[in-house]
């Protein structure tokens, strides 16, 4: 099979992929906990690359905003580790979790220790020591995105943030839980409505798979920059591999090869470290939470160009 | 830093990590369920690599044959999924446990499908269907390693699987456990005897990192036949990586950065895809049941390379 | 109320079991998770025995005002069986738990429906029913326990419930979890302030043996009416004896042999169902969260009497 | 043995019973997993009365053998506590499961030790110690049961413990787990060749409720002689009421209010202290391993007469 018509873009991978996808029936289901979500299309369908230097190919609806969700959980785990280091991890594990995303189980068997910061229960720790960091997590995450998309238009939903908010029981119940445990410093209602806020960031494929870059160049960020040390950006990148898609970690890992992370807008951003980062987008989830067709066109990315870390 | 005096080899790297070994008090302690585990020398350290034409470097110990215990699974693996191809995830899952590597908690909540084959439950499931198909499982795996090696010698150790066999309880429960929701065909102390033999295969470093060698090589070989298709290939790259060394595979992944195997006996196992493959050995364990000397050792090689996969 | 002095009086067996744990040096140690209940002395100890026609027998610290807690969670389960019957079984079930009196686990698997009235996870269900109920769930159970035992100045210590409140992010946690899955009715601040007061009522070994009347007299109040139908009167018997005592409620029924519940302030209530109700209190507990002294003491009282239902 | 016709028997109200149970079209399925069991008609129905004397009262299919499965757990417990007393309990617990009968999951956290005598852990670990104690743990099982029934035939049904056996990977399971952490003495085949046989020991109602009579006469034998003290004898009871019907235990307390233990044949064996037993038999079982038939009678029996513990 001829892979690329040239080796100067990904542009006609991205086509036929999208091709592809487009002749695939079964997209699943948007996530139906709140009415925002669940009124996306499930047949949308956005895809971007961008080369270490910036360079962004795209198709179909990958200049459309959507609600990244647990997408952003890779940017303040990073903007965190940037301020905290090792420290953080004295709080919050970096194992695979073997169980749904917002279970309570494994925390109570692990004394208010998260599994990994991609779980709820992790991302809240990491939310709330973000917020003690900055005094602002979701504007520290806000401003951060901004800066590496270079595009100054991206907001927070607010309307989204209170129907999470009003659909919140859950992650209150974790945030309670890990606070009986002493591992939440800041107080609970407050540490959900920046939680909530930052879920509710709205971005595009274009967007995300721009702001994903620093992963791909060790840790450097789109101003040259740096953010974190090669060594934590090669962590960030392990923990997206083993972790970032829930319990369908060992899955992705075996069908995409790449480090990634999923989200229940239907996102999923992946990193080809030293090459390029993606970002997939389309509503409709499987079973586990991760967009069918973001998956599948990873997939089907990794087989046609070879660029698994395997 | 200077990396490598030449790129031609990997020997300095390998003289400076035991140099740094050596000065490393701190070895763990070897397993101590059996008796021959119990009696290795913690202070024992070897290391090879193996590049994808089966050239060799190695320091230290890394002639002398060890038990292999768990690395065997990856063969294991390997060799039945080259003979049933997908039909052995049916019986088996791809997902990482977040639970002991002998635990039996998992395998009561998912109906007697082990989360992966490298716990103690998958890795006899992979035994049981490589026995249906063989007729002769330890045979199948010490044939292949003895090819793959270029060691004709390469046996197993019968006092040590008499000896895993008399301390069999746990997996004698784990087999029957499966049995009781008919994921296993073959007799349980039939399959007993298959699994403590095929643990008892000892093999040095350097056999093992030749051994490995198919992984690096997308699935090609030593002969240049083919064992497993590039896909297949990557995807026991994928398991390893998220499911190679037990409850602290994310730890692996963080530090190491490569898929990997270890076992009881102090043996790791490590695949840079494309590049080469590494076998560590040192019989001193961390709480894991991982060796300590093994991963530092991995730890190093990765970070004065830069070969990890992210 | 007259002491008795006939020879059918438990007068002599109060003062033998009060000997007794007088020479009993081991009492545990007092809760200490608020400041009010670990300042309580462990050598403390009081007990009482209520006769079906209110007639009192006591010893030691027995009219002496301790802070009731979880035995609180009788009188809201009888007061809300006696308005829903058996409707509040759909959101509350009737099995001991194997599990810690706060576990979270086990509400997960059963879908946010409490295992049974008596672990704090249900004792929230009920008080948030009854809450529903009567527009009060505290003050309709302080009504009910100063009628029953005749004291009007039972009150609430709204010191130790604010130090409740304080230290409540487990119980959060519980009300926030199950309102997740649709099983609480009223908002979760709400409900928590209701509970929190209801177990801070403090009341004396007389007062709350008299209170407990009803279940050793089938279900009838002490002013001659009916609060529970004979057959409920049973039932709530029974789900104390299965499991009135957290995880202990084996060993208690082993030992004791009557239904019984208690309560981390070192209370516990027992009844000998158409004979006596027992209350005994001494603040120091054991690893279960049972008063030490109070379990032997009623142990004793089975033993001496005979009064065992088995 | 004479059946009494004065108004002090029990005929009358099992008469009604049996009445009452005839017009009751749901009856459950009787036990599938060995072929013996699963022919067994759920329609039979069988029930017995005993009284302190001896005196029988019975009615259906009260004389008919059929497979008493786990009733004989309380036989083997009974005899094993008469030999070993306290020892026994570092051994085996005494606290509900809050799980299934077969659950390896608890067993697991609590290091092999079963939560209780009446899962199939905790038999087989009481099978184990009274077999180390007698040297024929089945035998001295039956010889009890002949003597207290007066029934010389009763015997064990081999093929049915042929069957047992040949599907008996759980228990198999189950007594390796627990030889894993050294809580089994006897070989594994050995121990599960004498629990298949005494699970399938068959008996009549009039012979099970004879045969419980010691525990109603707090220890004694029917030939006078003392087996248990008065205290053994009330502690069997305990662990009866609140573990004899596997997860069920708190509903069946809830509704009969007797101590009682069920087995898969479709039996079910009650006690009321120092008043009578009793033993009904009917196959069809509900989703708990109950008979469903067995409970709704003694329920009725309780709430006809009276005599419930409460």
């Amino acid at each position: 099979m001829a892979i690329m018509s040239s080796p100067l873009t990904f542009q006609p991978v991205l086509d036929r992929i999208a091709a592809e996808i487009g002749q695939t029936p079964d997209r699943g289901h948007p996530a139906d906990y709140i009415p925002a979500l669940a009124a996306c299309d499930p047949h949308r369908f956005g895809m971007a690359v961008a080369e270490l230097d910036g360079t962004v190919y795209g198709v179909g609806d990958w200049r459309q905003p959507f609600s990244t969700q647990s997408l952003t959980k890779v940017f303040t785990l990073a903007l965190d580790l940037a301020r905290e280091a090792d420290e953080l991890w004295e709080h919050v594990g970096r194992e695979p979790s073997g169980n749904p995303f917002n279970s309570l189980v494994q925390l109570e068997y692990e004394n208010g220790i998260p599994r990994n910061p991609f779980i709820n229960a992790g991302a809240l720790v990491v939310t709330d020591r973000l917020h003690s960091q900055t005094g602002d997590a979701a504007g520290t995450l806000l401003d951060f995105l901004r800066a590496e998309s270079g595009n100054d238009g991206l907001a927070i939903n607010e309307d989204v943030a209170a129907s999470e908010s009003a659909h919140g029981d859950r992650n209150a119940a974790l945030g309670h839980f890990m606070a009986s445990y002493g591992n939440i410093r800041n107080p609970v209602p407050v540490l959900l409505d920046e939680y909530f806020r930052q879920c509710s960031v709205e971005a595009s494929c274009a967007d995300l798979a721009l702001a994903t870059g620093f992963l791909a160049r060790h840790g450097i960020r789109a101003d040259g920059s740096r953010l974190l040390t090669m060594s934590q950006a090669k962590q960030v990148n392990a923990v997206m591999l083993t972790c970032g898609t829930y319990d369908a970690a060992g899955e992705f890992a075996y069908r995409v090869g790449l480090p990634g992370k999923s989200g229940v807008g239907g996102g999923v951003i992946a990193v080809v470290p030293g090459r390029c980062t993606l970002c997939v987008w389309s509503p409709g989830l499987d079973e586990h939470g991760n967009s069918v067709a973001g998956v599948t066109a990873l997939d089907r990315f990794t087989t046609i160009t070879g660029l698994s870390v395997f």
